[in-house]
């Protein structure tokens, strides 16, 4: 695995440059991001383009024997540019153009901006293309981030209306589709149809799925049209984007089918702070993160990319972008890097080498400060390169357990959440983070993926089930388990025919007669565990496995196949995981609340993401400890070689 | 009363179409509404009818001897007419278009709409009108909904100016009615009039009030506007409007003066989750609703048009628009029916006969499912069918408490709430859970309505004191109470010149020196009971009937009229309330909490809201319980003839 | 000290005035404040200025004995004159037009306006300038209310590219103090940098900083437009403006600086309920208000023009505006106008003579009711009026402890919290309220102001330690108290090349290595105190005077100057105040939790906020009381003359 950082030499005075790259080395580092951000230096006016500055800092980081990662700029069109093609801009929901003055103000529809980052990138692979310095390419930066996936330009709608004729061919057939005989929504051309937004009341589900998808096909194409420019310079180099945390808005799986690599920006303690998590939680991992945040997202794009993927940013210490920013508990910096190698990362960058005293990210710690001292992330990474040393040779991480995530579904359950507790992204992250909670191994996948290798699957919710998931079920021969809500819609969105579970139904005979969305402190009993936020009524030849209090099924089986008729807390999941883990014959154990457990050849890797140290000697039987010890210290990594 | 059901031939294959008609028949069910959304159906195109599919369809379930009630479509202009006249559609308060895509997008004020909808209806009423299948008309489909009352377009501020011009003749009295002297706010010609939205703090009260009569009339206008074209097409049939759930800026009253009957559309656990009841409240009540909620508005819309009224839509299951949406406890439907009944429905139509599997509400339960399977509503139902043949011939409801509620009332205080948790519509509520909870019937009125006939009359609050109320007051032989903020302002939303309560001094001697809104946990300590949210402070010869500890009045008793100085508990209510019974010799009874109850003629009605059994034994003595038992079980209902 | 009343003659009918006149002169008044909001009274359209009225009623109350405080009537400009000149009216971050229909609707930087206010000033000072009852000019009303400070116009886009350009002269200068660099954000010429809203995520601080600057520089030049024409005219004549309380967003310092005494608008109920007060305080004060809020403004607006200063407008009973509204408990407006004596006011003026019972402020109480009768007030006025003759002669309020506020600090901490519960304004008021419970006096400065004769000093943050506020520290001689943050950026709002507190490193050795912002709940402990949302991890040679139960330093002492490393709670505060005042031998008292007590010449005042009576026997020894006594009750004031 390689060790990287994130650094901008135009930021620097060019003397500091060769110092900077022989400090990078010296860490042991041995990849430069660069040039994301760079739009304005390399091309100051329109046609104007400035090399000589990029070739210098090429050269010297080279020359310190750092590979680099070159960034197209197209994350940050200048002010000249934008003025000279106001339609570049993106408008928000309420069509306020999203102005200049941050970053991501480009609209993915915009054809003037299409043009124009195919000029700039086409500029620079053919200058970069064959430099022997670069090992990778990133494009553009952070798709999605801030909200910047919708747009919704008047550019947007004539796309939308272009995307629709093309996957609908005749309005007729759009018409039937969406329903629009409801409300007289019936459209006599597609010339007719607007994006889905202002609305008096909420719009047409099917449009604002539709919408969700032509979104992400934008996204998709935008860096489809990067990556072809790329190939056709540097076809033997690989090619990345950085991917964001918790960002859902278009398919990641689709985007990393085009990449050589998946990578992603990994600030746990950032993304404890913004999502679902509760205030304890908040508090108890302030300076930690949740303990399931950066192995949910390794997990996750390790699937995106053929199984090749890194951390392309990695938090070194306190952020400037959340709500609120401490400072990571000491030895986070190695445990997050450690992690990532369990998982089998290729490269963790951190960002920044050095933090900027100026602009939006001068509050954003680096690995040195802004008067050039070293922060106290260093320490922590050279640790970690020798731990890294230490580990050279280790397998691969292979995992029992795969876990279905749809992007497709997060879109459909945003769309009509029902009940406005119900969170797709949040269901999942429980179930991963209760087979995590005994020490299972999972890989989190798109829902057309190869499965049969698993020994265990599960799919917390798959709304609509397409032929390749119904013939992964089929053949599948290990115990499965299916959450609420998974065959509810068709991919029109509308409700199956046969009722939920739809084409489900071949393999389990029950249907789903009616659902309930259920408010906090709602709650359905049962023996030991608890229903909260949605229950659906079944009907069944077969008794339930699992029932309520009440005597209403909850989990029902049928052959390996187990279906969850609400959103189950932790016993309920803890008891269903035992279940299945038996009958898949793997072994689990009960990891201590703070404690994570990830296999990679012949390792396991104990990670303590609490402030006390643990004693996990009989968590593990048997093996020998390579690093650290039983008793981990907080933030302490152990591990162990059978 | 008649049971009835809404169903949209245009959404379903039309072999289905006989079938259906005769499982309504089957079921009991004697009405169909149908036609309001389907303009885009019936004109596909400008000028272009298709009238032969509507013809079928009235033609069918008239056959199966269902009597039909034809809406007109013009809560949904089709896309081709908006695209035509983009005039036609509303702004919102921050002045951005209100789109197409979901309905109710039209403007009240826009011209062009009036003209359309004029042509569509009478399109509609030429060809329909004497057709023998028809037994009523609904006009449009819940005006306001949606928050669409109020509209800030070009045209609405043209009509407004109008408007404002026909009331008040000179801008000279304008100024002086709305006291434009201060702020220098004068105005030289209505002309320079804008609608009060996105000013620098708030507008000027007055103003902002003409503009809440204004809109309210445009809509009562537009109703009458479709009025008048049926009734000339169809003299002798009925015409309703189906009115929604706490929706309050149009005044409802004026608007049922030229219905033949009101009808209402009946959502007791939506309307529980997104108003505002406690926490707790929602929770106890998620799947019964609040046991005032139906009732309230059933006596509410009995007084808007000379007490012939019905349920339109009545919830059947769970519905698909509130925050959280669970399932009615089983038997909800049944008491929910045998409820209007008790209250004097002509009509309960349920909504609606199968779930739609595509587009908006896909997921409100209707009486069958998507698959044409009867949901649990079908069995309550013929239940309900079985007990309403046994009820025939009941009386009438008589009631012997009038509760005056004001439209005007509710706008002003939305205008200047003064204290942020002061919500008029909430404390008319309150005082009339606080009657019914001493198992007392009221009516719900129009402060102009003629009240004689009543033994003890409410006002929880009026602010403005017309000639009407106050020839009613003068005349009024039983107790009466008369709540805070009672003549506290002028038609023209001045204080009086008297200070308040303004004429209200004519019967009662005192005066409001000063008012406090209170925040939460702020509160008035008195014997038993404390005041929140509002007080006054009173200056009065006589002394209070009750005070506060502090010695302060907050009760004030002159003859039979009482007067409350502040915002009341539960218990001062039930305190005032069982004196004010005791003079008007009307006997009142300790209702369980879950329990309400309902005089129709010699008949009792029980009915239980709570999900335990309750024995109403004790409750009411004498009498033949002819239908259920004293142990009512939950969600059950019992009658007793007397 | 006078008191005076605010009055309205444009709203009441001629025949009063002379009346009115009488009643405030008897109560004891003798200034009087009009025609701030008169404008389309005294212009009723275009040129035709109306004098005779505004003549008539000055001449009525200058034969009362009244002195005239007259306003310019810019804050409300009509509406003949928007409409003729839309570009007058202010957009509002969203860029929606302010309308008109209220008050404040104007953009400082339209030059139409500007013209126009010119104009009718102009006219005004020409014909009142010499009138010997005008004793003192009133500039525009309340500068900032209702968030006005900053506009989002075109004009305000091209006045804020002057303003760079004349700051920065070249644009390679700005591009390099912003830092543009980041993120491609470099111009080319500064007709391409906009306003800084609607950006995508945020935008640069450097350009939010200079656009706050930016935008308060509007304020002062416009008032600084209206002082020249009236001291053109009325040399002789004290000009005031009328600040509101926690409005921060133009530098009063710097506005004050122009004026001849700074006044205020005093409404201590409605600031309590609507600003950062917890709940309970909320509550525990409602009536009363926080104690220390007028008194924070009446130091803090002393500071601001040279000591000279008073109340324009005092609260006198409910106000209209605040999310609930209470009465004052009885005896808080004496207390109000004794505590403003006690402070240094000249003036102390009520808001208003008699309440309007027209238009927006309906509901806000005034001396008099609408039907003219004495409202509660009057009897309090008349008793501080009997106080005030028996302490005439009081010498000056002066105070031992400087305490340092900066409208820039508080702009720039707005830019960047880092951490969202980091409220500058509030970080100072604690300091504020620790200093009063000590009994110490305080005056509230600016940091260039002259500090030599302070005995000690309190900076509770000041991320810009200029060359004025350096040469103070350097030069002052006793205890001085720095608080988090100091020292930590720029003027161009960067971090400081030698890290924070850069220059003041010269006084203490020691550097912020990071910083971290702590939600709420996440603590850290010391031996009897916790740091809450803010904590500095500190570089020092020497030990800490103060640390952390882990070690770390929370307080730093070099010579006489300390550092706080944290968000400090009030046990913290308690002991390093404790600590200073030792050390500058200033005594100190332990002030019961709801008295506050301030000192003038050889006067002690003691207030009781309380609801309770309070025992002072204790706390004051010796010294003669001379108005109250030791058992203060609530609401009420002893004072003692030692």
């Amino acid at each position: 695995m390689h060790l990287g950082v994130c650094y901008y030499p135009e930021q620097w005075d060019e003397f500091r440059w060769q110092e900077d790259a022989a400090q990078m080395a010296a860490l042991g580092l041995t990849r430069v991001r660069i040039g994301e951000f760079a739009w304005s230096r390399i091309e100051p006016e329109t046609g104007r383009f400035e090399w000589a500055w990029l070739d210098r800092a090429i050269e010297t980081l080279h020359k310190a024997g750092l590979g680099i990662i070159l960034g197209t700029p197209t994350a940050t069109p200048p002010k000249w540019l934008v003025d000279a093609h106001p339609d570049i801009l993106a408008k928000d929901s309420n069509c306020r153009v999203r102005g200049f003055g941050s970053r991501r103000h480009y609209c993915f529809s915009s054809q003037t901006y299409r043009r124009e980052a195919t000029r700039m990138v086409t500029a620079l692979a053919e200058r970069y293309g064959k430099h022997p310095a670069i090992v990778m390419w990133q494009t553009d930066n952070e798709y999605g981030c801030h909200n910047t996936t919708l747009s919704y330009s008047a550019e947007a709608a004539l796309a939308f209306r272009n995307w629709l004729t093309r996957h609908y061919n005749s309005v007729e057939t759009l018409n039937s589709a969406w329903g629009n005989v409801f409300w007289s929504q019936s459209y006599r051309s597609f010339d007719e149809i607007d994006l889905p937004n202002l609305t008096v009341t909420e719009a047409n589900p099917s449009h604002i799925l539709d919408f969700r998808r032509f979104s992400s096909d934008q996204v998709i194409s935008f860096n489809t049209m990067q990556i072809d420019i790329i190939r056709a310079h540097a076809p033997n180099t690989d090619i990345t984007h950085n991917m964001m945390g918790f960002v859902t808005d278009f398919d990641h799986h689709t985007l990393g089918a085009d990449l050589d690599l998946a990578t992603w920006d990994s600030y746990p303690l950032g993304f404890t702070e913004q999502f679902w998590f509760t205030e304890s939680e908040k508090i108890k991992y302030a300076r930690q993160g949740h303990p399931d945040i950066a192995a949910f997202h390794h997990d996750l794009y390790r699937g995106c990319s053929n199984g090749r993927w890194g951390v392309m940013e990695q938090q070194p210490g306190p952020v400037n972008w959340a709500a609120y920013n401490p400072s990571p508990l000491p030895g986070m910096v190695r445990l997050w890097t450690l992690e990532a190698f369990a998982h089998g990362a290729e490269l963790v960058s951190y960002f920044r080498w050095r933090q900027a005293p100026f602009a939006q990210e001068q509050m954003h710690a680096g690995l040195q400060r802004p008067d050039g001292s070293a922060d106290v992330a260093c320490a922590e990474i050279a640790e970690a390169a020798g731990d890294l040393e230490h580990l050279a040779g280790a397998g691969k991480p292979l995992s029992s357990v795969a876990l279905v995530f749809s992007y497709e579904a997060q879109w459909m359950i945003q769309t009509q959440p029902q009940g406005k507790n119900f969170d797709y992204l949040q269901l999942v992250f429980e179930f991963y983070t209760a087979l995590r909670k005994h020490g299972l191994d999972v890989d989190i996948v798109a829902p057309d993926a190869d499965l049969n290798h698993y020994k265990m699957l599960v799919i917390p919710s798959l709304p609509i089930l397409g032929n390749e998931i119904m013939a992964t079920l089929e053949n599948f021969g290990g115990p499965v388990l299916i959450g609420p809500r998974t065959g509810s819609k068709t991919r029109d969105f509308q409700m199956p025919d046969d009722l939920p579970p739809g084409p489900l139904q071949e393999l389990m005979p029950f249907r789903v007669l009616r659902v309930e969305s259920l408010r906090p402190g709602l709650l359905l009993h049962g023996a030991g565990f608890e229903i909260n936020r949605w229950f659906e009524h079944i009907e069944s030849v077969s008794l339930p496995e699992i029932a309520l209090d009440n005597g209403c099924g909850i989990c029902f089986k049928q052959a390996q196949y187990r279906y969850l008729a609400g959103w189950p807390d932790d016993a309920l999941l803890a008891q269903v995981i035992a279940s299945m883990a038996g009958e898949a014959d793997i072994a689990i154990m009960s990891v201590p609340e703070t404690v994570r457990v990830r296999r990679r050849g012949d390792l396991i890797f104990l990670f303590n993401y609490g402030t006390e140290p643990v004693d996990v000697s009989d968590v593990v039987m048997g093996g020998t400890i390579i690093v650290g010890k039983a008793l981990i210290v907080p933030a302490g990594v152990c591990v162990l070689k059978l």
